[in-house]
């Protein structure tokens, strides 16, 4: 028996709706394959837990979660608390000293979804985003110089180190290594951030030389933001900052046709810490339990954690799932032109999983 | 008879090919109008002159410069020099050095002109883009440690002062007053930048209190740049760092249908210095004297020009001159579907605008 300990911070807002989708599609999948099993322990952290405690997650909160394989996030953020003191209360950190240092972000356009670009190209939309994810413009690095003066400064500063910067490269140029069109687009904007990105670009060269297979290429982040809208068609993998990252992908995630599907990944690949998955969209609060969140997000995050664990029959049968249950266009939440619930879609994938034996 | 000394910097690759169609134009509307003379000068700068003389611009540049009313820019980058070279030894200073402190972006959807999206919204797409134009991220204050060496870190600060941040959100308010929608957006990464984007944010709210009148609302980075693909009618006036507005602006340019109609005003509102006017797009030396490159961005900067100048009426027939020609799908480059060179959408312009009396 494969026994995976799992950790799931459902968070806020409807982070809650759609991990409780995720679990229940994880446990579907335990039951279909015989062989794996789920223990899972959910944890009441996030804004709702701040506002008691004065903190997003207890002092051990780390400790606790080292002992996991892996995690399942739902989302982080409500208006009520100011947003840097929520994300660097909880995912940050998570994602930090874990170093959980690759960001993962597949970007597909899925058969049965529209897109809303025009582009005749638009149905090759196939690329994977490489996110750098513990240093860069997110290192919280910086400070104020006379506060509240007329001669205040604030000042903020991206940190990247050589290793940070090479682990994430390499790792990009692997993912490249093992799709069909070998292409990696690394993406900065050296022209205007003369040392920092200047420094990756470096790297990028320097480490391009071990993988002579991959056809490498640059764009500035204007452009590349630009082609992304215009020619998404010609991007396989993509490595970018964790700022440029984080951008780059909700522009991805708005062009495969529902910031609702968006499932990203933050892996450790040394396995020293538990990894964690979740979906790319944010809290929502404002919609939390009406039902009308996309689980589809969450429940592709799932599938990264499938296939992280070396589950490669279960996440490549859950994708099919997805793939099938789109498809059928009945059972969708309302981004997707839908009139499903949230926990519909949930219940028909789990239907879908069961029945696939 | 309104005397104004532009100099005409053409720069790199199409820079070339666009100014000589954008200084046709001044002198056409010179003509129409009769109270107004253009007395231009044209510098060679740029990287053919840095490779014969080492440096972007002559030692004096700025000091010459600064004896013009405006500057007409074309393009600056050239690949056989890094970018950071170019930028920073020529677009960049003369930005920073006159404090021209306000990049203007308007992103209009013109008629006649397809978008790539297929939102229904689209043909209200009409904003104004209000970037911060000589600090921020594009400070230029950086470092790095252990070169070379596996300890290397690059360190690159984005640097926001109370000055520079307060007069960039007061014009932007002010431009939103001047608008029938007085709508504005501010768009930070304050729960990432918790030092730089949370004292933005903080200015933001505090200027606003001035601004009782303006409808005011702020975004994530992230979360608008997916908004300016799936619903970019929502926006009026969007007001950004010097980086966010890069990144912004050029995802504007595409969804108004082609990058080559981008204009652009960097502004000293105080007219100390001479304020600055290019097309959006890039210098992209690969097709330059094909006469494929769109004029219309560059010709839209002489609108700005104009405006700048308080040339209004001209200003105006221009705007409307630009759109007829557009709208007539006649004399149209390629990137908007037509086989016109360069200089016949140009001379079509100087035709109508003189046509005009
Ligand atoms: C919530 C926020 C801090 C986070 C990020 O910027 O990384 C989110 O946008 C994401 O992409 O996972
Ligand atoms: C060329 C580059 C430095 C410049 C910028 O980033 O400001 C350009 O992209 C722009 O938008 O004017």
């Amino acid at each position: 028996m494969r026994n995976y300990k799992i950790a799931s911070l459902p968070g806020d807002g409807i982070g809650i709706d759609v991990t409780a989708e995720a679990v229940k599609v994880l446990d579907a999948v335990a039951r279909l394959d015989g062989g794996i099993r789920f223990e899972f322990q959910e944890f009441p952290w996030g804004t709702q837990y701040y506002l008691k405690h004065g903190e997003m997650m207890p002092k051990d909160a780390l400790a606790i979660l080292a002992s996991f394989d892996s995690i399942l996030l739902g989302a982080v953020g409500d208006p009520s608390v100011a947003d840097h003191v929520t994300l660097w209360g909880m995912l940050l950190p998570i994602r930090q000293s874990f170093q959980e240092y690759v960001n993962l972000r597949p970007i597909k356009l899925l058969p049965g979804i529209e897109s809303p670009l025009k582009n005749k190209g638009v149905k090759d939309i196939d690329m994977v985003f490489v996110r750098e994810n513990t240093e860069g413009e997110y290192s919280g690095v910086g400070g104020r110089v006379n506060p509240g003066t007329s001669a205040e400064v604030a000042l903020q500063t991206g940190v990247f180190t050589r290793h940070g910067t090479e682990r994430i490269l390499r790792f990009a140029f692997e993912v490249a290594q093992k799709r069909p069109k070998k292409h990696l687009t690394s993406v900065t904007k050296s022209n205007a951030c003369n040392y920092s990105m200047v420094f990756w670009d470096e790297v990028f060269k320097e480490v391009g030389t071990d993988y002579a297979d991959i056809h490498a290429d640059q764009y500035l982040v204007d452009a590349m933001a630009a082609f992304l809208v215009t020619h998404p068609e010609r991007f396989d993998v993509i490595v970018a900052s964790n700022l440029f990252g984080d951008i780059l992908t909700d522009i991805g995630s708005a062009i495969m046709g529902s910031i609702g599907l968006g499932a990203s990944a933050n892996i450790d690949p040394s396995f020293k810490y538990p990894s964690m998955f979740e979906p790319i969209h944010g809290s929502a609060p404002d919609i939390q339990g009406m039902g009308i969140a996309n689980p589809l997000g969450a429940i592709g995050a799932v599938k990264m954690l499938l296939e992280h664990h070396g589950e490669n029959e279960m996440a490549e049968l859950l994708q099919q799932v997805i793939e099938q249950q789109i498809t059928a266009q009945k059972v969708l939440t309302p981004d997707l032109g839908g009139t499903a619930k949230t926990w519909e879609v949930g219940d028909d994938i789990v239907t879908r999983i069961l029945a696939s034996r």
